[in-house]
C-alpha cells in the first residue's frame, strides 16, 4: 500500500466526520474552470498521486474512487494499484456518472459536501438535483485543503506582461468596446469573466501562472462604467498597471471577487457563462446573473489578420525545429546511440526552445515509444521512460507557444522497416487525416458533423479511436480552446474562417503502439455558389509525414495527390531555413508517393 | 384576391375580436401530433389553401402569415399569392420563430390564442415563456374552428381491424409487457400514449382512418391494472373488441380521454411523452405526468424477425411493381404517346395496387418532370400536370404500405439522352447514396454523425441538399417514424439492428430538375473487434438505378463494384417474378458498369 495516498485519504475522512460530511468531490481544475492547472490548484494530484489531467476524485468514509475518461483507463489503473483509491473507466457501459454513484450508495439525509469555487454553476445544479431525488444534501461550503495540506503552494506569483499588439493585433479596448456591445445586445449591462484565456485574450495580458498556458491567474469585470481585474497585486508591475488603464481597467485584489459581486447595484445585469463560472460566484451575484454563453469564446476563436501572419510564420520555425529534432533522433537511433523517450522529449524541447519567440511548450511533450504510444496522453517520466530503438513505432505529441502563435503538432515515425500491418494502420488513420484536411462544407457546419471522415476508413475495418478529431488551438494562449470542436459528441459552434483547429486521427493498439497524425488547419472561405457559401481547411502545419508509413495500395489516386501536394508545400516552407544536410534530409523525406 | 380564402380568414377575425384574441396560431397536425392528418384535422389547409404537408398559419388581427419549410417554399408562394396571408420561409436567415415575430409586433398584454388540444406541451412551455418576456398572455383553449367550418368533415369513422401476429410477429400482451416493464423501470406506473402509430403497434390494430397512414384515431393508457383504448366504439366490431380484451384491453369513448386522465388516482405516475403529448392532456394529468421519452418509440423501430421476413418479401414485390411501371412510362415515351405527371401516378400507383397484400401507398406518390422535380415533396394536381416527354428528368418518389411492409424508393431516370451535367449530378448524388450504404459504424453512432458521408461530394463541387438524408420506417404503418433519423441535425437516438430507415440523398436545380436516389437500408451487426461492436447496412430495396445518369469518370472502382453488385442483387431478387420481356430489359438495364 502506498503510504503518503493511504494517510492523506485517511486524514480528508477524519476531516469530513468533523464536518459532517458523508461524500465529497475533488475535482481537477481551479475556480476558473481551468483545464490546466496551476501547483496550488493541484489538489487532485496530491490527495491521489494520480497525474493525469482530467478526472475527478470522490471520497466517502469508506470509499474512493477515481472517474478517468478512456485516455487515462491505463495510467489511472497504474497510478492508482496500491492506493485505496478505485478506477471508474468513464465512459464504459454500466460505468455509473458520480451523482448516479453517489445517489446509489448514500441514504437519504447524508450530506455531500464540496468547494463551490471549483465547480461550474451548470455542474452543481444538475448534482443538486440528482441528489435530492434521494433526499441527499448538497453543500456547497466544503473546502478541507488548507487544513490537509500544509505545505500546499501559494497562488502563481509571476509576473503580468503585455502582450504586444503587434503580435496579438487588436488593442484591449477595441477588445472590450467589441465584448460591450455584444453584451449589451444580448440585454445586459456588464460581464464577469472567469476563463483565464478569455481574460489574457481581452486585455492582451499573458504571464507564466500556469505550465504551458500563458494565462494570467485573475477575474475580470467588464461594464461601461466600471473594468476591474482581480489579481494579485504583487504580480502587476508599474508598467502593465499604466497599460491597463489605457483602456480603464483598474486592479482590485483576487480575494476582493467575491465580495465585489454581491456589492454590485441590483439593476446591474451580469452575463456570465453558466458553465464556466463557479457555483459560488454565480451565487454572489444572485438576481443579478444573466447567464449565457461567453460573447468572448468566439472572438477569441476567430483570429485575426495579424494573429494569422504571426502563426503562418510560427509554424514555419517549429517545422524547422521539428524536423532538426527528427532528424536527431533517426541519426542516433541508426548509429545505435542509447535514446530513451525523455531523451526525445530533450530533443524536441531543445529544439523549440532555440527560437527567439519561444516562450513555453504548449503542453508537455509526449514521446511514446512501441507500447506506450498506445497510451493516448502519455508523458514519460523517470519510472515509465523506455529505451527507443531500431524496431517499433514513436509518437511524438509536441507544441509551443511563441509569442506569435501556438503550435499543436503530432508525428509517428517508424524507426527501423515497418510491418505491414503497421503501414496498414497508418495509412488508415492518414486517410482520415487527408478526408478533414480536404473536406468543403457549407457556412453553418459543426465540427461534429465532419468527424465520420477521420473515421470512416477506420470503421470499415472494425477500428476505431475514442478521443476527438480536433479541438480549437489558442493564439500565443492554451493549446485547447472552444467553441469548436471536431469530434464524436456534438457542439452547436459552427467552423467560422479565421478558427484554427487541430486534425489529429488516430489508431490505439493496446500493448503494441499507437498512431496519431495531427497538423493545425484554419478555417477559410471555399467559395459561394447558388447553394450558398462554402467553407474549407488551409493546413499550417508543415512537417513530413513518415513514407515509410504509406501503404499506397489502399490509397486512391487523390490521397496520394494530397500527400505529394502537402510534402512539397513542406519543402516550399522550410528549406530556406535549413542547412544543407538538413535541406538533403527534408528532400529524401519528401519523395512523392508512387504506387 | 381569392375570396374564400379572404372571408375564411375575415371570419376567423369576428370570431377571435369576439373572444377577446390578438392572435392565433393554427398548426398542421392534430391531437396526436400526426405529420398526416385525417380530413377532420386539416384545418390550416382549409382556412389557408395551402396544402403542403407541414406549415403552421399565424393570423392576428391585421396580418396573417404561414411559415414553410424549404420543402414548400415555391409551392406556399404560388397557393398564397392571391390570399391575404404571406409566406415565412422558415430557415432563412433573418426570418424570426413564430414566437419572435408574435413577440416583435403584438403589444404587452395582448393575448395569443391556441387549441392546447393541438400543440406539444413542450412547444407551449417554451411559446408561454417567451411572450411572457414581453407581457404576451398565451390562452390554450381558443378553439373556433367548429363555428367557422360548418362543413367539417367528421373524425374518422373507419372500422379497426387486427394486424395479424403472422405480419407483426408479436401478439398485442406481449408487447404490453414489454411496454409496462420499461415503464416500471424508468419508476413510473402507467403510460399514456397520443402518438397513432405508437397505439397502432402496441395494440397491433389499423385502420384506413388517415389517408397513407393506416393509424387508428384513439388514445392509449396502460398500467398493470388498468388497459384502456380512447376510441369512437362505432370503430370497434365485436371481433376486434374480442381481440382486445385478450390483451386485457377496454374500450372508452375517444372524447372521455380529459376527463379520465383528470380522475385517475393521485398516487398514478403516468410516463408520457413531453414532446408528442397535447398541452391540454399534460395538465389533464397535473402532477400525476412522469416526463419521459416514450420507449414504444425505440420498441416499434427495432423490427422483429417475422417483420422482416415480411419487408423482404414485400421489396421484392414492390420492386416488381416498380419495374413494371418503369417499363410502361419508357415504352410510352419512346413510342411518343402521350403521357403527364399524373398519367406516371396512375401507372405507379396502380402496378402497386395490383399486389395482394397492397392496403395502401404509404405517401401520395410524387412524380416530377424537369423543374418539377426541383421541388420536393412535389406531387402533381390537376393544375400542375406536366407532359412527360423525351429530354428530361423524371423524379418518382413512391412507396406501399402492404400487409407485410412499408415501403418507399425514389429513382430519377433521364429521358433521352442526358447532359452530361445531369449525369454528373446524378452522380454525385449516388456517391453519397453508396457513402451511406456501404457505411460501418460503432454500435451507439447516432444517424447525424454519417448524414455527412452522404453530402462531401456534393458540398466539395458546392451544392447541397437541404431535407434529411435518411428517416426512420415503419412496419405496415408509418412511412416516416423515430427515433433515428440521418440528419444535419443531431437526434440522440442511435442506430441499432433491426432498424429501417431510408437513404435518400439528392439535388435539386431550381427551374432546371431535380434528383434524389433512394433505398431503405437495415440496420445489421457487422462484426466485433478488440475495438468493440460495429454495425452496418444492409440495402432491402431492389430497382435499377438508370445506367444513362452514371458518369464513370468521377466514380471510384469501389463505388462501380457496388452499382454492379446491386444491380445483380436486384436480378437476383425480380428476375423470378418477372415474364420474358421484363426480364430481358431489366437484365439490359443492369449490365455492369465499365469505365
Amino acid at each position: 500500500m502506498n503510504e503518503t495516498i493511504n494517510a492523506r485519504i485517511r486524514a480528508l475522512r477524519d476531516d469530513m466526520r468533523q464536518a459532517g460530511i458523508d461524500a465529497t468531490i475533488i475535482p481537477q481544475t481551479d475556480p476558473h474552470q481551468s483545464e490546466y492547472l496551476a501547483d496550488h490548484w493541484q489538489v487532485r494530484r496530491w490527495l491521489s498521486g494520480f497525474t493525469g489531467s482530467a478526472g475527478d476524485l470522490v471520497v466517502t468514509l469508506s470509499e474512493a474512487w477515481l472517474w478517468a475518461d478512456s485516455r487515462y483507463w491505463l495510467q489511472a489503473a497504474q497510478q492508482l494499484a496500491d492506493t485505496p483509491i478505485a478506477v471508474m473507466e468513464e465512459g464504459k457501459e454500466n460505468v455509473p456518472t458520480i451523482a448516479a454513484q453517489l445517489t446509489a450508495l448514500l441514504p437519504a439525509g447524508a450530506t455531500v459536501g464540496i468547494d463551490g469555487m471549483l465547480f461550474g454553476a451548470d455542474k452543481v445544479k444538475a448534482l443538486q438535483e440528482t441528489l435530492a431525488q434521494k433526499g441527499i444534501v448538497l453543500r456547497a461550503d466544503y473546502d478541507p485543503v488548507d487544513r490537509l495540506w500544509t505545505d500546499r503552494p501559494a497562488l502563481p506569483q509571476d509576473q503580468v506582461f503585455i502582450h504586444d499588439t503587434k503580435y496579438s493585433g487588436e488593442s484591449a479596448e477595441s477588445k472590450i468596446e467589441r465584448v460591450l456591445t455584444d453584451v449589451a445586445a444580448k440585454g445586459a449591462n456588464a460581464i464577469f469573466v472567469s476563463d483565464l484565456a478569455e481574460i489574457a485574450w481581452t486585455l492582451n495580458v499573458r504571464s507564466a501562472d500556469v505550465e504551458c498556458n500563458p494565462v494570467v491567474t485573475s477575474f475580470l469585470y467588464l461594464s461601461p462604467d466600471s473594468k476591474v481585474l482581480f489579481i494579485d497585486p504583487a504580480k502587476v508591475s508599474a508598467d502593465v498597471k499604466a497599460k491597463l488603464s489605457e483602456a480603464s481597467v483598474e486592479i482590485q485584489g483576487y480575494g476582493a471577487v467575491v465580495e465585489s459581486l454581491r456589492s454590485l447595484p441590483t439593476d446591474t445585469k451580469v452575463l456570465v457563462d453558466g458553465g464556466r463560472t463557479a457555483y459560488a460566484l454565480l451565487e454572489a451575484l444572485g438576481e443579478k446573473a444573466f447567464v449565457a454563453p461567453s460573447p468572448i469564446s468566439v472572438f477569441k476563436a476567430v483570429k485575426n489578420a495579424v494573429q494569422l501572419r504571426g502563426v503562418r510564420d510560427a509554424m514555419v520555425r517549429d517545422g524547422v525545429a521539428m524536423v532538426h529534432s527528427l532528424i536527431e533522433i533517426e541519426s542516433k537511433v541508426m548509429a545505435g546511440q542509447p535514446l530513451t523517450e525523455l531523451g526525445v522529449v530533450d530533443i524536441v524541447d531543445g529544439n523549440r526552445r532555440k527560437d527567439p519567440l519561444f516562450f513555453d511548450l504548449s503542453f508537455d511533450t509526449i514521446a511514446g515509444y512501441g507500447p506506450h504510444g498506445a497510451i493516448v496522453h502519455y508523458g514519460p517520466n523517470t519510472e515509465s521512460n523506455a529505451d527507443v530503438h531500431s524496431g517499433s513505432l514513436l509518437l511524438i505529441d509536441s507544441g509551443g507557444n511563441y509569442l506569435d502563435g501556438t503550435t499543436d503538432i503530432t508525428r509517428t515515425i517508424s524507426l527501423g522497416t515497418p510491418s505491414d500491418a503497421q503501414r496498414r494502420d497508418f495509412t488508415l488513420v492518414m486517410k482520415g487525416h487527408i478526408a478533414v484536411a480536404t473536406a468543403i462544407f457549407p457556412a453553418g457546419t459543426r465540427g461534429a458533423q465532419l468527424d465520420v471522415l477521420a473515421r470512416i476508413n477506420l470503421w470499415k475495418e472494425g477500428l476505431s479511436y475514442l478521443h476527438g478529431t480536433g479541438h480549437g488551438v489558442g493564439h500565443f494562449l492554451n493549446v485547447h480552446e472552444g467553441p469548436q470542436s471536431i469530434r464524436l459528441n456534438d457542439t452547436m459552434a459552427p467552423m467560422e474562417p479565421g478558427m484554427i483547429t487541430s486534425n489529429e486521427p488516430g489508431l490505439y493498439r493496446e500493448g503494441e503502439y499507437g498512431i496519431r497524425c495531427e497538423n493545425l488547419v484554419l478555417t477559410v472561405e471555399a467559395f459561394t455558389t447558388d447553394f450558398g457559401r462554402f467553407l474549407k481547411f488551409e493546413t499550417l502545419t508543415w512537417c513530413p509525414f513518415d513514407l515509410q508509413l504509406f501503404d499506397t495500395d489502399i490509397m486512391t489516386d487523390a490521397e496520394i495527390d494530397w500527400v505529394n501536394d502537402y510534402h512539397r508545400q513542406v519543402c516550399e516552407h522550410l528549406l530556406p531555413h535549413l542547412d544543407a544536410d538538413a535541406q538533403q534530409w527534408l528532400i529524401e523525406k519528401t519523395q512523392p508517393l508512387t504506387r
